[in-house]
């Protein structure tokens, strides 16, 4: 078996091809792009890490994990579109560099080929693939839009669960799903494709409760962002969120305060209301729970212990980064 | 067998259901609208007569018609943001009613669902089934990537052949594979599969030839729309280009003027440089040229006239429309 940073540099060698044709160029260049700036390649060594837990790793893996990776690299071309995001990864962002109509169309042409790397698949198993596929990329269009729904709420009328069900939606259920499908070639069964699901759904849910407390707490130079971000950008996150229905009267008067306006001492002092009101306590705790959740249904698995050695590891990683 | 006309009957009303969920009701209602508004429906009828063609309508004929339908509707939803369409078929467009991300993610996940209805085909040609179903999707996103530049560029840089791929592309190959599907199902050989895309993709060439000739020459009260609005907006045209290529230096400069400027009477004017070059006798020659290229792929197809009397009769009526 592969550890998940031996299966990473694998399927970056394997997916640094040329992917699209070379005409039109406006196109494929737009596609291209997005591509080439990079990206952790997380769903794909999931797919990859889904199959190797139940068999060798058959090559329609290789597949699913190419469409899973085009498909969250199309997720994000059209993403920076609707939210306007000039930059991705320190790079111009598609529809800035290509303009909105070929971003647009880089995106669709990126779905479609997705749906050639699943067409890919053995015939026994292909249907359960593209199925199990299109609920999880039905989902993750539905949680941009809730997304954009709840960005648009008050965050005070932004119920917690919804919250939650969002980023499941948005974020972790292309994770579950990649991990599924990578059962599925490997011959899981069905009881063993659902625990590992919800591994990676819990996963991914913690990962992005600590990724907002990083954003708030954690240390600038380690975590690579500017402090406060999100709280300079009034984000509804787990956060602010959970402070608001945490905090008392008063100080959800002066959180709101600072949230319908810019001083200079925006961040800190929304970051001391944060602490006065053990929001930084209940996001490390909300991680372990979703992260206890997540290794309980890794636990059920019906597979040999050593075999789950690189899950585990790979979301001791993702879940104990301090930067 | 069925007419075209039943067919059509027929297939609105198995389409006419609930496509989707209820929610999100933002991305739901979206993707609604633009199958509420109608359309001609066209394209599953094709794949429900190219299944006919050779035997008898199997289920999975409605699934592939549903999925051509869908993302033909796809194709509307982000083409009218990238062209900034205001009004489509009398109603406002799907982006000027919800907004320009909840659009482009109705169109996202209306693309995902042509994918679930594609996998309900059976097993034994799905394979091939997405295999043409994609070839074809790729190309119609490239011929819209292709006209957006072809319309960026000086209307005489623009090769005639090039303006021709476009078309064909961006028009006529989802026409064909619509065809071809359905061949596929009904048990068509691969030649014939062959012969009958070459009709389909002939008739939309054809089809788009006599759409531009109408919009200049036809009577604006059968056409049903303004005459000569593709000469107000400039729109390269089959007339237009052949035009350029066909007038002497005199009527060319004159023409180059009417581009540049907007006089009261410029269709009027336009009009009468393209008698003069005689470009209204090359448009309806050009559109029997490819008719009868049409025509003649339909007489290779290897099964008793009488099958093809159907789709003898719907190229009839798209093609012989004087309104």
């Amino acid at each position: 078996m592969y550890s998940f940073q031996e299966l990473i540099a694998q399927f970056v060698q394997q997916f640094d091809q040329q992917h699209f044709p070379q005409e039109p160029a406006t196109l494929y260049n737009a596609a291209s792009h997005i591509l080439k700036i990079g990206g952790k390649r997380i769903r794909p060594v999931l797919a990859l890490m889904g199959n190797e837990l139940f068999d060798t790793i058959h090559a329609d893996a290789w597949q699913v994990g190419n469409a899973v990776e085009l498909f969250h690299n199309f997720t994000l071309i059209h993403d920076d579109i609707m939210d306007k995001a000039p930059i991705r990864r320190n790079n111009p962002t598609v529809h800035t560099l290509y303009g909105e109509p070929a971003a647009i169309l880089a995106g669709d042409a990126m779905l479609i080929y997705v749906y050639e790397c699943l067409n890919k698949v053995q015939a026994r198993y292909k249907q359960k693939i593209i199925s199990v596929f299109n609920k999880a990329a039905i989902q993750v269009c539905e949680g941009q839009q809730i997304d954009m729904d709840l960005e648009a709420m008050d965050p005070a009328q932004v119920q917690y669960d919804d919250y939650v069900n969002m980023i499941a939606l948005k974020t972790s259920v292309l994770l579950a799903a990649s991990l599924q499908l990578g059962a599925i070639i490997g011959g899981g069964s069905e009881g063993n494709q659902g625990h590992l699901y919800n591994f990676g759904k819990n996963v991914g849910i913690a990962f992005q409760i600590q990724d907002d407390y990083l954003d708030a707490f954690g240390d600038p130079e380690k975590f690579g962002k500017q402090q406060g971000g999100d709280i300079l950008a009034n984000k509804k996150t787990f956060l602010l969120l959970k402070a608001l229905e945490l905090c008392n009267p008063t100080q959800r008067t002066r959180l709101r305060e600072l949230l319908d306006s810019s001083p200079d001492d925006k961040v800190p002092q929304v970051l001391e209301l944060f602490h006065d009101c053990r929001v930084d306590e209940w996001a490390e705790k909300e991680k372990e729970r979703f992260q206890q959740k997540a290794f309980d249904s890794l636990e059920e698995i019906a597979v040999l212990s050593a075999r789950k050695k690189p899950l585990q590891e790979l979301a001791d990683f993702l879940l104990s980064r301090q930067q």
